[in-house]
């Protein structure tokens, strides 16, 4: 018996969360689940994604239940994946891609067509989190089915992949993008430490953050005490990568920022 | 031990549900408790009934704790209701009363007026969610009480109905309402498919939608595939009932309707 | 094996709450987590201690994780404390002071500085929450530490205090404040009934409440259901405490309040 780690765009408005949750219980009553998130942007495959990359190192093993499917009710198909981390189940249209290569790819990607496994239809539209998605996961969390019990076996290399950007020199400077956005307003870019250091850039040193057609100045900082409450700061984040944030405030307002913006860092001149 | 599913208009901003969560777990901390949903409006007992309605058969049989309860400190009377299923706990302002109906009806319905089964009061009113409804679904999730510990039997027959309408004909066409309008403004209507094919109106055919003084003609489709995104479709939707939707997009926005607006469905002349 | 009850101002947008589970779980899978709320307003230490103050005694005896926590990065210390109830794990911001000192003061209070029970950083900022506080609290939950484990005792007088009104005289009234505007809009105040009963007020009578400039003539009565829907009362909550309301409706519009405004009550003349 294994935790499922469950992680939808859902919301918590309507019952469709606790409708999940009602079918693995009615599967294996013992069987638990953690909620990852259900805030992701409706439809929004790169931040489901990327909330995933983020958060799989922290869960326990075992299954993980993803479901942002703009796709559903098309010919995406809906499957599960076994990694050394355990099983992945959702839509395969990128949104499991980065944790699976994260946790070292999978040794086996099945298609989750056997109707055994799956909640019968009322007659209409699937409504693949409950119906496909949420028993499949159930009995793997459970034990009760291998995965190739789940449907037919695809090529390992098959997985949909999510096309992230990489970061890429610009001048005297190096150019991402912003990753994510917290509810905070805090703006984590692609660009690692190393990237910056690689420049000549420090911790302590002035760095001009571009946007658009604004650049910014802001210290490179290890924690949000080493600014005044209000003021800027760019930071190692606690995902150990570049962050933009404002103590006690949004970066995102701020610097009037989205998920997806390009953004350059370089030393002050 | 069976599991309790909770159902509230309690939302998520203050610490009621999770103080509910705290009291069933000091009676038996083994019990495990599903949130159906928390974010039914405000008191509106007939969308938490239908969301009650929508979810029972998912949920793991054991007891159902539904607080949707605009008349708290009034004279509705907090009761028990023992059916196939297992119990329902609540108020008795009719938003048990579907949920019930569709598992058979109550073979016993108390009063939850023994004090021994309620958590003392602070002097002041009562929060009957966390004094009265969460002490009796615990005793009952854990067996610790029969439904005829809690209170007085009432009559088999006297839990209080909600109304809800029928479909009707009209012209050519039937007449219904929007059901439920979920959070992704996607329109489900109390119109069967069985109701338009006895009008000859088939998947794949043209459908009139009247609402109010508009008319809007949508396709009857499958699937959310079959259109492209940003365009409307009519289809049987995960409940088996007909709805209006629009693919990657709000048909509630679209079509400008809320819950409870009367829709008349007609083949397209 | 205790819960744990958990309470922070993460919000559910994001996976931070999800994460903290994660954490938990894979320290000791069996564990329980209660999530309290997670929809303190950000930083908001004041309105976190009072929500937990008012749910403590409604949670099972265990351990309560507590982060709200505007200082992270900053020198404020991250603590356990014990006391008669169990174990209370955040920030020494105040924000665990009032309910401690509810279950009669702690008996022990250590910095929880020992690597052994943090996880590891990812090279950046520490997210608290995720890397000190749950862990230490999975570890006080599972039995696998005394709390003498996590770091250096500090002196048992030495957590950080929450300054809290206290109710005064006002000529022929009482003057308090608004403790906490609830989602629904009823404002509690930090009054008692024996507070009002003193100035020879008793249930029934017209009270006035004097907000500013605005003097506002509202009946204190037992139940919502003691006045029309739309009208305002003045009660003794289910805390215990004085509060106005709006039957069917938001005192906090009403009466124009938000929390921490000053208000005095007193008979009308």
């Amino acid at each position: 018996m294994r935790p499922i780690s469950f992680l939808s765009d859902f919301g918590l408005t309507d019952e469709f969360v606790g409708v999940v949750h009602g079918v693995v219980a009615r599967i294996e009553p013992e069987l638990r689940v953690i909620d990852v998130t259900h805030g992701i942007e409706r439809g929004n495959v790169r931040a489901g994604a990327l909330a995933l990359l983020r958060a799989i190192q922290y869960l326990p093993e075992g299954v993980a239940l993803v479901v942002v499917d703009p796709g559903v009710g098309t010919s995406r198909r809906p499957i599960a994946a076994e990694t050394a981390w355990g099983h992945f189940v959702g839509p395969d249209n990128g949104v499991l891609a980065p944790a699976v290569a994260m946790m070292g790819g999978a040794s086996a990607i099945v298609a989750l067509e056997d109707e055994r496994f799956r909640v019968p239809s009322l007659g209409g539209a699937t409504f693949d989190g409950r119906d496909v998605f949420a028993p499949a996961a159930a009995v793997l969390a459970a034990g009760q089915a291998a995965i190739t019990d789940l449907g037919p076996v695809l090529e390992d290399d098959s997985l949909t992949p999510l096309l992230l950007p990489l970061v890429e020199p610009e001048g005297e400077g190096i150019r991402g993008e912003v990753w994510w956005l917290d509810q905070y307003g805090n703006c984590q870019t692609n660009v690692s430490p190393e990237d910056l250091e690689a420049l000549g850039v420090s911790p302590g040193d002035q760095v001009t953050v571009q946007i658009g057609g604004t650049e910014y100045d802001v210290p490179w900082q290890v924690a949000y005490g080493d600014v005044e409450p209000g003021e800027a700061l760019l930071h190692v984040d606690s995902y150990g990568l570049m962050a933009v944030a404002v103590r006690e405030g949004s970066a995102a307002e701020r610097l009037n920022l989205t998920a997806g913006h390009p953004v350059t860092l370089r030393k002050l001149a």
